[in-house]
């Protein structure tokens, strides 16, 4: 939860000015949303989302993530899309931060996902990925290879005060996935974070996706893997085979995967995980003074790492 | 701003269950309110505001709170109303916590407030109270004369941990008081807490009143004395004379204070003042961890009460 930015009333009015949305009824910082400061907004329009962009978030990326969302909502996607001022801009600066206004979406996240909402997860990103095969922007994934490697630098040895041996568990499985991480698989835009929190549900209808702030190219199946990891696993870290089957299937009726994907998907989950335990590592050791946000305990995802690494004969991330 | 209780989707879609408002279409954690954790729930009839009682509200004075802003909302004053539940209840239980539905208000909070919503306020204040007037139920001021003590007894000399001779300056003035406070003038139900973050405008127009969590019997004047306060200083803690007469003015034009409540005003002030410098005080040295809330500075209310202290010949809080 976090609202690190106070607007004031007039500066929000003089705001509003700059577009033909008409003129603010209600404005709550909402709890929601670790980077940013999020604001629901009400004009006699309607509800909107104001959001002002925190130091987390490289300004340099802002127009790739807003330009994406513009996209994928205008290809029927169900996410936030970008409200374009009077001048054209939907990027503008509001108490001296980059801001920025979307549409609003109806929906609440689910606590606890089943089977309809992975089943709906896996068919909605699918879609996301072919929607944004059209997209011609690009961006890397600096939470990919070489940026967990970054990431754990930064941590060292510190790991260990996690749990004793989890340096060396990280450095082993890093030299793992490099030396099998698979050269090429069919790649685009992906949204690279898509976690119950970022996605609203009305019952089971899947109703928005949002946060696309690590949005990114990089392997299409990876972000598939993060799901199955985000999705498919139980409060007490068993993995539900069910609902990974189910959330495959789903996906794979929507996109074909060829049989290179399909076999990359025991390594992907490997290095989903890392990548979640490298961020939320280095987030629990480096808690900034005056934070607002509780960082995630790193626990659950060596968890879920020493689960996949368990899988060695066959692969149980299947649609079969 | 917080939100300290999370709650599942499963849990409200249930908690809903129990209301005839419709079923859940967004719930979003606001970040506003000290006390409590308030929610902006929206289902397919409207926005409506959850609440979830946390420890510092005293469960015992909920009922009371309650009554009072359903009973004020049938008179037409603006602030929310409780939602009865299908089995008749206003205060129901939800994750572990005291919970309740009231009716959404639109507006937005001044953050510098200019003369007219000082005018607006006073109207509305005065109104609150000839409306108050039929309302039975009783709560004794816990944050008067006696509160005040109990407050500094807790507080001690680490008053002078944020200023050198301010416990002395306290101990002075809480003599003084207990010496010249009114023993009687015209008493009924006040809001006790009625500072810009507490009222609605769209923009001049006052829309809302919130936050009775306050609220109690105590001297109708009081309560003006509080606002005066808390609208009609300046950012740089100048008393704006101006902004006050305007404000007691309006409050006058709808309930007529008699000789003796005017002739009142320089020591209420002088109190109201104190009020807030105790439970700032006492926040700001007692930080507890966890905290998402950072206390406000209490040298606010030191200078507003020096600046009472400074006036000596005349009663400047006047509707002359």
């Amino acid at each position: 939860m976090a609202v690190y930015t106070e607007i004031s009333d007039s500066q929000l009015a003089e705001f509003l000015q700059g577009y033909n949305i008409g003129t603010v009824v209600s404005c709550k910082g909402i709890a929601e949303g670790v980077e940013n400061s999020n604001f629901l907004l009400f004009t006699d329009k309607g509800p909107f989302i104001l959001t002002l962009y925190e130091k987390r978030v490289e300004a340099r990326d802002l127009p790739f993530f807003l330009s994406l969302m513009e996209h994928l909502a205008t290809e029927g996607v169900p996410c936030p899309t970008p409200i374009h001022s009077i001048d054209g801009e939907v990027l503008r600066s509001l108490c001296d931060k980059p801001a920025a206004i979307t549409s609003f979406l109806s929906g609440v996240s689910p606590q606890t996902p089943n089977l309809t909402h992975c089943e709906n997860v896996g068919t909605a990103l699918a879609n996301l990925h072919l929607k944004g095969h059209t997209f011609k922007e690009y961006r890397k994934n600096s939470l990919s290879k070489e940026g967990w490697n970054k990431l754990f630098l930064q941590v060292g040895n510190r790991a260990d005060e996690i749990e004793t041996g989890l340096s060396k568990l990280i450095q082993t499985e890093i030299s793992y996935l490099k030396r099998f991480w698979p050269a090429e698989l069919p790649h685009g835009v992906i949204h690279a974070d898509l976690f119950p929190d970022n996605v609203f549900f009305e019952g089971n209808k899947l109703t928005g996706l949002i946060d696309f702030y690590f949005a990114c190219n990089d392997f299409l199946a990876y972000d598939l893997a993060i799901c199955i990891n985000a999705w498919c696993f139980e409060k007490d870290f068993s993995f539900n085979e069910y609902k990974a089957r189910t959330m495959l299937r789903a996906y794979y009726r929507k996109r074909k995967m060829n049989q290179t994907e399909l076999n990359a998907l025991p390594i992907l989950v490997r290095g989903a995980a890392l990548r979640f335990l490298a961020t939320r590592l280095y987030d629990w050791l480096n808690i900034v003074d005056g934070a607002l946000v509780k960082p995630k305990d790193p626990i659950e995802y060596v968890n879920k790492l020493r689960f996949h690494q368990s899988i060695k004969s066959e692969n149980i991330y299947t649609i079969q």
